[in-house]
């Protein structure tokens, strides 16, 4: 591939082939999805078994939800752009502009989410997910009705928190490693 | 048992008998350790496969660490004081009475890690711990380079900035819910 | 005394036998109170003129006043709380627990009073004396009516004001000297 | 008196003839001084015991002190300037230019102390201020030795501390009542 | 002239005879107008081309405008306020006592334009001019629609905005360059 | 053309051809070089004689100049990423992948400067440019000699405050328009 972006600066790459099987097994499956292997997997491998925990909470987040995946996507964008963090607005921006199918949506959303072309009851959503993520000692029962009023479920809400929660933590990663978005993330999704 | 502290407010609270084996299994090794049940485990089994991916994630830091036990409470405690999270200063507070054997020092972390009774080393992990909770952007290569020269391995860097982002994520969880500690919480550790 | 936590650590700390003949008799009544010397009297009277005008407006606080003592403790909690005051945050912690005698509201206080165990009321005053804390310049009339509707009179309103400008000096006061709370505040009122 | 500006607007005004003697005869002598009676007086005024505290302890720091009279006004009036405080900046404005003869050096410290016209060691002064105002938790042993460095005693470290936190106090009880400076006070010190 | 203060500390300063013809003739025009040669001019004459266009942007804003100057010189005091910006406080505020006929409001909006003594509509307007100064991502529609309430047009909110956006502008390049107030600003307009 | 995205929301849009024709050629102008009319020129020309102004600031900027066309791009970047500017992070971020000849600096810059694959003496221009966008009366003469110690002339310190403060303007009219850039933007110099 001609991609020679490192994956991370901060902390030496493992290789792959150095990886416990299981993990082995789950980046070549997200290899084969993308195209190329997603900068994060080879990064996080540095600790196996917290990468392992990594991969699992992140796909938990997809797999028990009352979100759509243009949702999450959404609200991971907003969340890595109050963060600044150039790995996952960059990784997803990528996967928000294909499962939204719409090309100017992620530096919309990354850049200021409300003035982003997004219906009312996505704009709560992301109101919600901003406010959890720079102000959280401040969310009342009043922030969680308002997005409820816009048709949201309840546990919907415990799911934005925790995709909002787990790119807390994932934004810190990639600034801790100082990760590197691969270069097929930059345009992938822009026609 | 006569705490009656609802574990949550903001949602239902599940039956534990209700929620998978493996979780339940989990949650019953935890309350024969601490002698009752820590109010996170019912609140978070609200989702159960995404409690799963939070247990996991916990042990993961544990377990594969180059930190002191001592050292990890101490940098959640001060992590979740930034952040004024309830939950996580009363019961990680106990638990660094417990592993550090000092009655003092939980509200000294979590008031202000600057003047808290610690050495230069825990000083200085800690100093980065707060940077990468209140400002990751700002993380740069001199950061990790000053918590080094205490002797912290690469290795043990990382396991710093794993800590910080998973009590990034469960402080977020923690306000999300309204997740309030068991009144055993407050005194555990004290004499 | 078994307790020998240094008062503060930047300045050196007087003789309370050579302080003046009133401020010693002000200092013991303290003591007989409580049963031990708070660190705040030998330490602020490093500057003995100074540290009369301080006991003397403490004293004036308290007295002249239309709160609850069980008001004032909570609102200094809060105050010091925003202010991350490890001695004021303990100290009046402790006073908290036996005025409200309740063993938990002051860490519930301290961390964010918006999800503390308090009635609307007390919520309102909380909300009023943390924006004077943190927003001073942005106090306006909208805000005392807030608290007025929930049953405080002006004068009410008026003495909330001063006692939380009262512990913002106070905050500064114990930050300047590096001010230690001694031991038997930790756990004073928790049973 | 051609001035007509009400002292504050928030709460009721007493008569000065209706407090407590000993307070009309400090108001009394500050008149006379000042051939005017500054506004701060009559409002305080409004609770008695308080305002004889407020009055008390201001005198001690102006009695108990290493500092100038010059170097009180201009840690004031920097910090006033910090707390948007319209009525200290206005009256304290006009006695640093009294104190300092300087015309212009009120302005000049109210909105950036750092290009202020003073010499290196109000310079420092002034940092150490404005970060006791600012940040007070993160105070540490390095600023007070940075402020010594330029000749100021341990104990004038104290004064400036005290003085800060006093103003701290009283620009909130400005804000709180929406005090409002004499008219005289604008000009004063101007030529 | 009596004054002697330097234009700027940090560039040095050109002669105005050196500069440009067209910009000579118009800094002669503005120091006949004011008696002196405000030091905006010989400072940003640094760069000529830079400066003919700083002095016509300056003129378009006072010339295309529904705002009466008066209002314009509010907001730019209140902007530069927030900024804490020393050369356009001591100035727009002398041109604010003039154009406003009121020796005081100059300080009142400088310092905290809540509670300057102004109508309802320059409230209005100065709260939106301070949003988006320091936080212009959070504008919104709303914002502009409670201005408009209070009869300005929708020009006008352009022409309030394009104001605070210049003095964005103007207070960078005086901070930039360190620059000083003419001695005569402090005192024009204060009789 | 396809692209159909409206120049702005908050303000109507004017017809190109009705404005002063000096302004018309100069969009053509533009209108040729770029292969369609950038969004902020009809938007802006709501306003003809401010956007007159606007325009020939900007030309100054380029023209008048110790640096190179990439570096400027590079702090119109760095500046509106600070400020959530999404109009001139797609606009000019087209622009600096286009003078930078690198199709991945423009995401970089934008989200966090200090971590762009850029040189030591461009990172220093850069943190200089966000000092003076965020904290503007914090800028010292260290600053200003830091940047000139990578080889910046003093002119070039001007420039780059200038850049800095015309698109803290530039910024701001787009905020409150709710400017949007034009479709080509998004996609200009990814390959």
């Amino acid at each position: 591939m001609a991609d020679d972006t490192e994956p991370m600066t901060r902390f030496p790459v493992p290789d792959i082939e150095e990886l416990p099987e299981d993990i082995q097994d789950r980046i070549e499956e997200e290899s084969e999805r993308a195209g190329f292997t997603p900068n994060v997997f080879p990064a996080i491998g540095y600790r196996p078994q917290q990468a392992r925990a990594f991969i699992d909470y992140h796909d938990a987040l997809l797999e028990e939800t009352d979100l759509e995946r243009e949702e999450i996507e959404m609200i991971i964008v907003a969340v890595s752009g109050v963060n600044d963090c150039l790995y996952c607005i960059v990784a997803h921006g990528a996967l928000l502009r294909i499962y939204a199918e719409d090309p100017m949506l992620a530096e919309q959303v990354a850049s200021n989410h409300r003035t982003a072309e997004i219906n009312d009851a996505h704009r709560a959503m992301l109101d919600f997910a901003v406010k959890l993520t720079e102000d959280p000692a401040a969310v009342e029962d009043e922030d969680i009705e308002r997005v409820m009023d816009h048709g949201f479920s309840r546990k919907a809400i415990w799911d934005i928190g925790n995709v909002t929660a787990f790119y807390n933590l994932s934004n810190r990663m990639a600034h801790l490693a100082d990760m590197r978005p691969n270069e097929e993330f930059y345009t992938l999704g822009r026609d």
